[in-house]
């Protein structure tokens, strides 16, 4: 690895370890919160889902309110698995996140994007423009969830 | 109770169980739901109220950008108080939450309403509108935990 390369990935996990300090006062709040927003994530990308499943009504008006709140989760919980947050509640992150921080961090830009083409979709009012949407972001979710989360919660 | 209050109360009673069943499918579901939305809630109104006593720096985009997902946040978590909700998993909502609708519900518009007077104060720029705001915001919260929050999770 060159000096360039490691002279930038230094300066990112010290932003990324500074970043979380500034926002957890310990691991396990780091841990409960990007729980908490990826909860609210699968939530409100479910209420959807069911729309374009037809398990539920489709509601325009709903289902562009749910996106909305499906892209704002999408960016919020990688501040909270900064170094150090790998244990202090049971958690499924895999201890491979702190070793390929490169492909989780492109697994986390492209799940942003395809909210954000999700949300697209919705605006459009079209039901079967967001039925379309639904699987790539699915995927993307599903992409990072094989590589990086476990089957079970460690026990600590 | 003359019947037209009680007949507002029952549709209001019905419109929430059908909005909670058609999101959660069971109790434990909405009450993992809604302490996750009032954990990021917390956290993010936490970052600012942090630059509001100084022990974070000020940075004027960052508290709108949080203010954005405290508002958000603010409307999420009260269409998982449906009834049957009190049980599930662990929870700190006292049985009064359903007992006492109007004035929980009450409790919520005002809480909504002064997080939006929040994101106003943070749209200004201006510390010292955002540290005024932070103690009216603050209160609101309180006044919900005060009445309908309890000391201890229960043990279900």
């Amino acid at each position: 690895m060159n000096r360039v390369v490691m002279t930038t990935l230094a300066a990112a996990v010290a932003l990324t370890s500074l970043g979380a300090a500034a926002q957890f006062q310990k691991p396990e709040d780091a841990i409960k919160y990007r729980q908490s927003a990826l909860t609210v994530l699968a939530n409100h990308f479910g209420r959807i889902a069911a729309m374009a499943k037809g398990s539920v009504p489709f509601d325009a008006k709903a289902a562009q309110d749910n996106a909305a709140v499906v892209v704002t989760m999408s960016k919020l919980p990688w501040i909270a698995f900064g170094p150090g947050t790998d244990k202090g509640l049971p958690t499924r992150a895999k201890a491979d996140i702190w070793k390929e921080q490169a492909k989780f961090k492109d697994l986390q830009s492209k799940m942003i994007a395809e909210a954000e083409k999700f949300e697209a979709a919705t605006k459009t009012g079209n039901l079967d423009s967001i039925k379309a949407a639904v699987g790539p972001l699915g995927s993307a979710c599903k992409a990072c969830h094989d590589d990086f989360r476990a089957e079970k919660y460690s026990s600590n």
